[in-house]
């Protein structure tokens, strides 16, 4: 925390920003080590060029935010104060230093800028959205020692789901017992609502699980991951229940090709568009192209969506401790669909796949 | 939702809005039934005073959007697309009665406003947040009847957590026990992170469920909600595992009155100022008035928290159809923490508690 928040202050100084105001859920918690859900309540950090940062949280955060070892300035409030005038209080002692005021562009809300713009005598904005990313695109290896955790749970949850497939339990059911077993583990939240479709329904990519039972012939596809001590994984298996059909086939194949494809693409210097364009015209050549309607990836992190977006059109290159996923899929109406999606890194070496359950077309009996 | 539409269409009309963009995930669903999870994708409805609205969506959630009923017109763009440029492109053809751009302050970004701002020729900003949240504020008996079911589920998650205390389970096995029952029932979300919290830690309003095993001695707190067709649930129980002392069964008792005793003013006309005035008073008539550190409760709908705040300094009055929490605590750090809420909703005789679990002091063998 400290390096992170010594490297941030020294941006400001150079920058002539006087203040960062970071509310940001993930970016808080990469500056503080401290993860918390307000809801509609302020938590934020002042960050200063020339003075000791501070928290702001509601009064009953307070002794959270120690304990995940924040040791700096707190300000706290109750439910019937108002944060901003606490806020104005602690600032009115400071002189800035700059006349910027740096802030999440992406996350700080048009009526929370009218706020700061009221309480500070900072005048111009300032977005330090892309440094907060580029800090947290590279991982140190404490944090790559987290991911690789996250991501062996996300395999023990397709190995749970899978185990539990049999005629006559619904999408649902099948949920809540991998869920069950990632919970009674210790993991609190999940990166994202977890699905597990089955049949039509896993040709939507972003269908949700319902209370249809599982029918042989059907593919079915997981698609889960954890959140451990603030890092995500995200992981996609997709297996035949039952004996599915020389197309189901066909387009598993052609699937798992692509990925396994742009996985060797997958090394310090690749441009990111060139892993999308890989993967996309192996699923044209099979004649797949309309069914692959998503990019072939994202970054992970401690949110399960951030910095690198693996889109065709981005020409930025692989970098050593970059995390992302690798997830293509062909989704057919009335057919199926099929995602395979793993977690990498980027190391010295080319890359390392995070996520190890196998790929190989399984059918279940 | 034509209602709804009609009646914000009818709002834009009076007051020379020439759009209102509409982005945050619950005010979403109350205008389109559509309820998704779209990450940093943009997913916005567009309604204009004078020509039919218009959802933005990625391509991929666009049949998502028809199933949940939406029948009007849908922008879908892909990945590779900027979802700005088609907005121009859809927005060019409209000649813009009103001068000014409607939007949800709280809940749109400062680079998002800065996005509208270059999209559009509205130069002037106004916040409709209020508008729907007084719309979202009293429900109607389609919306109640979800409520009902989702407060029905809370109590189910409450008591399969009772019956699962158990010396040698951890916090988290009882927790993944719960939410496996809800979850094969169909409930794919819960409405915020289950909390199972024992002794000490019971004791942090907003402590965080672990692997600790529960002992005898010790308060149990559950709090958990689900979240049913698009509506929120919430509950809190606190038992005693084994016997408990003298100290315990006095915070224990203070919480059950204050929270009766506020649970009895909740009628049409009552300021609802007076309901976190009155558990106050109980709470610090018994001496324990520095450890009640939240408000009383807050509104209950489509998102877990929203209006009405029900904090001391809140002079509104409460109305029939609105629905709320009452939820008394007491939080002693050596002694452990009591919370005891309800959902409650505001009908013409006075009120109905949605939430029927039993309230009085269990002790769990």
């Amino acid at each position: 925390m400290e390096q992170r928040l010594s490297y941030l202050k020294q941006h400001l100084q150079q920058n002539d920003i006087g203040m960062a105001f970071i509310q940001g859920k993930a970016n808080l918690f990469y500056f503080t080590g401290f993860r918390c859900e307000p809801h509609e309540r302020l938590v934020s950090l002042m960050v200063f060029p020339n003075a000791e940062p501070c928290l702001v949280c509601p009064n009953m955060e307070v002794s959270l935010a120690k304990e995940a070892g924040w040791q700096l300035d707190i300000i706290g409030y109750s439910d019937h104060e108002n944060p901003w005038e606490k806020i104005q209080q602690f600032t009115s002692d400071i002189s800035f230093q700059g006349t910027m005021l740096g802030i999440e562009g992406e996350l700080l809300s048009f009526s929370r800028a009218e706020q700061l713009k009221n309480a500070f005598p900072l005048t111009e904005w300032t977005k330090l959205d892309n440094i907060f990313m580029d800090l947290r695109l590279i991982k140190n290896e404490k944090e790559i020692s987290v991911l690789r955790e996250a991501a062996k749970l996300a395999d023990f949850g397709v190995e749970v789901g899978v185990h539990a497939l049999q005629s006559g339990r619904t999408e649902m059911e099948i949920l809540s017992m991998i869920e069950f077993e990632l919970k009674r583990k210790g993991i609190s939240e999940m990166s994202f609502g977890t699905l597990v479709l089955s049949g039509e329904q896993s040709a939507n990519p972003h269908g949700k699980p319902s209370m249809k039972t599982i029918q042989k012939g059907e593919f079915i596809l997981f698609d889960l991951g954890v959140v451990l001590e603030g890092y995500c994984s995200d992981i996609t298996r997709t297996v035949g229940f039952g004996a599915i059909s020389d197309e189901q086939q066909k387009i598993y194949n052609t699937v798992l090709k692509a990925q396994l494809d742009t996985l060797e693409m997958c090394k310090e210097g690749t441009i990111l568009g060139e892993l999308d364009r890989k993967a996309r015209s192996i699923i044209t050549d099979a004649g797949y192209g309309d069914f692959f309607p998503h990019r072939i990836g994202h970054g992970l992190g401690t949110e399960v969506h951030e910095l690198p977006s693996l889109n065709e059109n981005n020409s930025d290159v692989l970098k050593v401790g970059m995390c992302f996923t690798i997830e293509p899929g062909i989704y057919v109406p009335s057919v199926g669909g099929v995602r395979i999606e793993d977690d990498v890194l980027i190391t010295t070496d080319g890359y390392e796949c995070l996520t190890a359950y196998p790929k190989e077309l399984q059918m279940i009996k």
